[in-house]
């Protein structure tokens, strides 16, 4: 029988997969307990065993783990930048439209409640979704803007943006639940370019 | 030994602190499962066992109970009423002033971060929170308003105050938490202003 397996061993350290699975579960744990901020690629890669590399080489950047990790199929850290460096305009618009029609995309929105809920269900798991907004929203808004108070005119942004996020579909509040992307975007749309640019 | 007991158990059926305790657990329990549109006195008398009467005299209205029993001392169905009844080209600036100054005081925080965490980390409780949003803060604003879409406005605003509070002191996201009042009311004031009236 271990004539069979003797090989492999020799050959690599682990099998493919079983160290894929295991850099995500320790993924999991360390983003639980040290939050976003507070994990690093190294530290994930300590944990699972392995080496930062072979971290980066199957996920990417931590981001790209983090999405990985809570499962949603949204990618601010991706997508926003593109959208703030549009027509200028248009920009609070656009952040909002981007953000309604993810959540009603119903594997983003299952998973996003999940994760609000979790996140801000505890003063644990708060920081995985701080950390996670800080650098990858607010942070990559802010740097686009070139203003003395970038930061906090993005963190406003996002505090309207959590805050619709929160109402229409954590708490399903009727009338915002029951509104039109198409309207809410034309009504929430300019608050988010003067927190922007006025 | 039983006979210093039997008079006053033949005299009123309940003492009366031991009537309110009561009454203030059962609309925790109620609270708790029926959310705030699903719980009304009559149904929290009955499950104190004790008649409708006698919750009102303890605590008045719903409302009143329901600030009881989440211990918090912010009264939004009292104070929201005036803020929006006075002059109307600051009162969304009042708004902002009144939830951040109240957030300000450790006992408002405190409670307040525990009830939004509580209410919005589980599917069960969340029903409370978007219960009271809706009649005692949501509600009393849209009546004021006297438009058609009075009561979308409101939850507008609702979803902006909602995000603030989420954001500063739930989250603590850094730009926003170290932000002084004046200035989140002088930036954030004109959102809710224009969501209540343009």
């Amino acid at each position: 029988m271990t004539e069979h397996t003797a090989p492999r061993r020799r050959g690599r350290p682990r099998g493919g997969t079983d160290s894929r699975e295991r850099i995500l579960a320790a993924a999991v744990d360390e983003f639980g307990e040290q939050g976003y901020d507070g994990s690093t690629v190294r530290s994930i890669a300590g944990r699972a065993g392995v080496d930062s590399a072979l971290v980066h080489h199957y996920f990417g950047t931590k981001a790209d783990l983090f999405a990985e990790a809570v499962g949603i199929p949204l990618r601010p850290d991706i997508d926003v930048p593109g959208i703030v460096a549009g027509p200028r305009d248009e920009v609070g618009e656009r952040l909002v439209r981007y953000v309604l029609e993810a959540f009603e995309r119903p594997e983003v929105r299952r998973r996003g409640v999940m994760l609000i809920r979790t996140a801000l269900g505890s003063r644990v798991t708060s920081p995985l979704l701080a950390g996670f907004l800080a650098r990858e929203l607010i942070g990559r808004i802010a740097k686009l803007l070139a203003v003395p108070d970038a930061e906090l005119r993005a963190t406003l942004v996002a505090s309207q943006i959590a805050g619709l996020i929160v109402t229409r579909y954590v708490l399903a509040l009727g009338p915002l639940a029951a509104a039109d992307i198409g309207d809410l975007v034309h009504r929430v749309g300019p608050t988010v370019q003067r927190y922007l640019f006025d």
